[in-house]
């Protein structure tokens, strides 16, 4: 069988999303694969409303969410001692961004968490669905505790 | 972190089935973990066309395809030199009956193929995308080759 050389690890910031990483980590230990990281901001379009937009030009919301994605990556890394070979903050659709990362650097793992359908899980759990649907290779997702 | 202690092996016998029972059985040896197997023949419903049966009632369409997974299951158990702590053959919905027999064995970790999007692969993709949505635990979705 063909080992895994290129393991993508997708982080949201959930409560549980440490699971995530772990098992990213131990199977990447385990193939001695190279681990890469991605996080995806979702783009904030401004949002008009009638004819006028609901916010000042100036003021940038995915800026904003982007610093402090970038924050929360670190420290992520910093806390779990995790050294990447590459680390990617998107902006735009998590799905898209994740198999296209996948897609453009030969990843032959991407691990990614899965909640419930409820909430913010369904949202998360379609994020989940959609990248195992459209992934160029293997996918392992980690059911997350929704509690 | 927990490691797995049961997986699950759902197989089809496509052609590249035996890239995802290997997958499962590396996994299995490595987090030291019981390995058990599944196979779900979909149900075929008699067809009435005209309020006449498309065959007669006595031609059970499902109990040959039971039979023929059967057999294969044992094939492959032994083509590959494989033991398995339980070997389920179900009839019914894949997606439905693998979350059922993870969900009353206490798996932790579901193996599953996952074919491309078109053909036979919708369908079998589809599979693997609502098993991983309803799964009581994380699933590992191996991308099958479609050519």
């Amino acid at each position: 069988m063909s080992n895994y050389k290129h393991i993508l690890l997708a982080v949201d910031f959930s409560e549980h999303s440490k699971e995530v990483v772990l098992k990213a980590k131990e199977l990447a230990d385990y193939y001695q694969a190279e681990l890469s990281l991605i996080h995806v901001v979702d783009s904030v379009p401004l949002v008009d409303i009638g004819y006028e937009t609901a916010m000042p030009f100036d003021y940038d919301l995915n800026e904003i969410f982007m610093n402090s994605a970038k924050a929360k990556l670190q420290e992520l890394a910093r806390d779990l001692e995790l050294s990447f070979k590459e680390s990617w903050l998107e902006l735009g659709s998590p799905k898209t961004e994740i198999v296209r990362i996948a897609t453009e650097n030969a990843v032959d793992l991407i691990v990614v968490g899965s909640h419930g359908r409820h909430g913010l899980g369904l949202l998360l759990g379609s994020t989940a669905n959609a990248v195992l649907h459209h992934a160029p290779c293997d996918v392992l997702a980690v059911r997350l505790k929704d509690d």
